[in-house]
């Protein structure tokens, strides 16, 4: 890693955070460490950092576990992989007690700190690397991003705390942080993903009288969901400036990051610099998760961030979950090792599978094109997400026979609705529901203003008159999307008409 | 399950656990289980409750997992499991995406809900029912008993609470709920482990002044951490009455269950029965664990609570860890079926494995007594533990040329320490250290009184004057043990006699 000096930002720790108080035992641990030679009466097997009673790796039961996964070295791997079925080829990865791996299942079965065992660790630190080249920072693994992230919450929000967020987001994340206290301020979002601008504003605006300034800003820059947004690198300069300016810590969460189809393929790999390559301040945590590209079942991830930082989450992990599974460790570190894919082959899968989806995503505007948009005279509309799994689909609910667009002259002052788009997107959905068809409402992602504390850049209008949109996915079979796109062009037709 | 009426107990729950708010999906997905032929345009694969984005299962790059695993239908399986090395017999369990699985592949690899799988919670339910046929409660999958309590703590611990522990513990634990603003009373133990009596003289002589009156008691009824001790069934049925009274929460955590090495063999089997069996009010949350039977890298155990309690455990699950990993889950759902070990096959294995632990202890205590109890004229001593991995060794502190016996005269009023025992047992530590053993020392493991606050029954000694022990464990191997007791007897011997 190449060098920098990152900033003191301890100041951003919850009261929870440094509360934390270190495992007595720990401080025992160190004073072994300097003697390898020690006879243990303290533990069973391992010098681990909580042996709350470690058995003997000779009475673990299990001597092997093996995978079989798909091959990477046989042209596009995910269209073999899919095309060819059971006769597709496989490669074999295994740990084992005996012969050698990358990750020994002894190793893997016994207790470790919250990091997880190195060898694991080192696995997600090379693609990393690989991907970002951050400055200077560390690996800790998790258990998949939403594990990771709630754990940023915990080491970073404080009661009372307004924390920032895409004011479309995935709210059971959002909604994991409210309990703690927290509450979320919204940053007005364009076809672009968060507007660097409007963000700026609110915490140019920001009045004592508000509480606490935010100083914690919570984004999914690539694919968003769920409206499939992308942040463009000029966009990422601003942001991360505007956090310098702010003091601001960037929750950086990126599972649909291997997932982008940008315009023009650029090499030697077309993906947009993350946050966390442009973090010279150490105020940047990035979350990377398997979910997306290889099984979300997997629950593995892992999470960078300054060496602060990853030093409390490793408290904190040693305080709730514990470390990740070893399965998932022994699959992760066999998975980059020479004699499982390696950083090659988990690039030609991701790469494979990059264009896989894009041609689902082409699939899918091709058939929205033909089954909704054209049907109905374009009473919905749709871009084509750079990046991710979704669609978002604008209706133009204000051509609706019966949409009233000024319900409410007072809307302007308190942040209330103004129409009643909200009311007819329900009965969209219903009817959508009706007719068999799941589709998400933009409501159910919708960060609403606490009206009490309208921040002064908030001239636009209220969320509920902006939430005309459909969340679609383009990650289902060809049939499923041609059928839910008919049954979505019939129930737009006789809803505007009707 | 038999039928009982559970209490409602909700009174129990913190106001984060009450202010958790349900993800919004979750309302859609309920419209939508009545209606098992949709089409879905909102995720990629599955109907689960955390829909971020599933991508369709046959992306995923895993075609099978095969866990190589110790026999359990050669005579005494452990035995024949270390003994034999690698030529010893094993069974080959697999979850795969084309052939029958108790929890195939694809599905294990997908999204669930907090609970896990309803496979693995199945295989979970089985051993409960079989060891514990508790009256009316419901399996909810953990990673393992750390994630489980400290779950627990945030679903019951409110700031400000004073919560329940054996006064010896494994501190690891009971820190981990003081960030939250939770301060913990410890109970008085004997060799016995806890005492009834004195853990309702706390309840009965709580004053109004020393804060809310502790609702919850956690602790370790079998083979405790450290102290080795495992409360009787008369001592179980008088706590559990108490909590009655009281109104407490029991939370049973219980990983050495499994290892109970009682005076006499009884049939069925000789376990004493949990908490959870006499639980017919719906108070006790029990935690189990594989950990200690099959290996503690695997991360995954399960609690077993009321309905009501489960309901939100699941939010909390859903709302930060989310479900275990799909590896452990498809592991433990083809162990328990019959193409693995089956129920039967697992209590060969455990039964197998007590009497392997017991050899352990007795060649432990055998040792113990020829190489420090005899050498040292009884300057330490040792009860056989009923169960778990740890022997108790306590030191007679009292009988050191330097010992102090009564420093503070203002001891007995301000609970401060009153004998230079502590110190000398610190000594004593640093000397096995110095002669190349690792043990650990009591008073690692003690939980203080708050002096502001002590309970009226608090005549006794305070803990620091009773913390002359240490803690050892036989789960090495005879070597460690032989090397390890050695060293003591001359640490011992040397200390007291210089």
């Amino acid at each position: 890693m190449s060098s920098s000096t990152p900033l003191d930002l301890s100041h951003h720790l919850s009261s929870e955070a440094k509360a934390r108080i270190a495992n007595p035992m720990k401080s025992i641990w160190k004073l072994i460490q300097q003697r390898p030679d020690v006879v243990m009466l303290a533990n069973g097997a391992s010098m681990a950092d909580t042996p709350s009673g470690d058995p003997h790796p000779s009475l673990y039961p299990l001597r092997k576990v093996e995978f079989e996964l798909a091959s990477t070295t046989h042209g596009d791997p995910v269209r073999t992989w899919t095309s060819l079925g059971p006769a597709a080829p496989s490669v074999l990865l295994s740990s084992s007690t005996s012969s050698p791996s990358a990750l020994p299942l002894n190793l893997a079965l016994q207790y470790t700190n919250g990091a997880g065992r190195p060898e694991a660790q080192r696995a997600a630190t090379t693609l990393t690397q690989f991907y970002h080249a951050p400055p200077d920072h560390v690996t800790t693994l998790t258990l998949g991003n939403f594990d990771g992230v709630t754990k940023c919450f915990r080491l970073l929000g404080e009661s009372g705390d307004s924390l920032l967020a895409d004011e479309f987001a995935f709210r059971a994340i959002t909604n994991a942080a409210a309990p703690q206290g927290v509450r979320w301020v919204p940053v007005s979002m364009d076809e672009g993903g968060m507007v660097p601008e409007r963000l700026e504003a609110i915490l140019d605006g920001w009045e004592e009288r508000m509480g606490r300034k935010p100083h914690v800003l919570y984004t999914v820059p690539c694919g968003q969901n769920p409206t499939g947004t992308t942040l463009n690198i000029e966009r990422r300069r601003s942001i991360y400036a505007i956090a310098q300016r702010h003091d601001l810590i960037i929750i950086e969460d990126d599972p649909y990051y291997f997932l982008q189809y940008p315009p023009d393929r650029i090499t030697p790999h077309p993906l947009v610099p993350s946050f966390l390559s442009l973090d010279t301040d150490g105020r940047v945590i990035r979350l990377d998760s398997l979910s997306k590209v290889l099984a979300p079942g997997l629950r593995l991830g892992w999470l960078t961030s300054s060496s602060a930082f990853h030093a409390h989450l490793i408290a904190l992990t040693d305080s709730s979950t514990q470390h990740p599974h070893g399965l998932g460790q022994a699959f992760l570190a066999e998975l980059l090792s020479p004699s499982g894919w390696g950083l090659a082959g988990f690039d030609r899968w991701v790469d494979s599978l990059r264009g896989e989806y894009r041609r689902r995503r082409d699939f899918f505007m091709h058939e929205f094109e033909r089954r909704v948009a054209v049907p109905t005279g374009v009473l919905a509309s749709a871009c084509a997400p750079e990046a991710g799994m979704f669609v978002w689909i604008r209706v133009c609910i204000e051509r609706h026979p019966r949409y009233l667009g000024n319900l409410d002259v007072q809307g302007e002052a308190t942040g209330r609705a103004r129409t009643n788009g909200a009311q007819l997107m329900e009965e969209l959905f219903l009817r959508c529901l009706d007719s068999g068809l799941v589709i998400v409402p933009a409501s159910v992602f919708a960060l609403s203003r606490d009206p009490e504390r309208l921040e002064r850049d908030d001239s636009a209008v209220p969320i509920e008159d902006r939430s005309n949109f459909l969340r679609a996915t383009f990650a289902g079979t060809e049939e499923t999307m041609c059928r839910g796109l008919e049954i979505l062009g019939e129930v737009i037709g006789n809803f505007f008409g009707g």
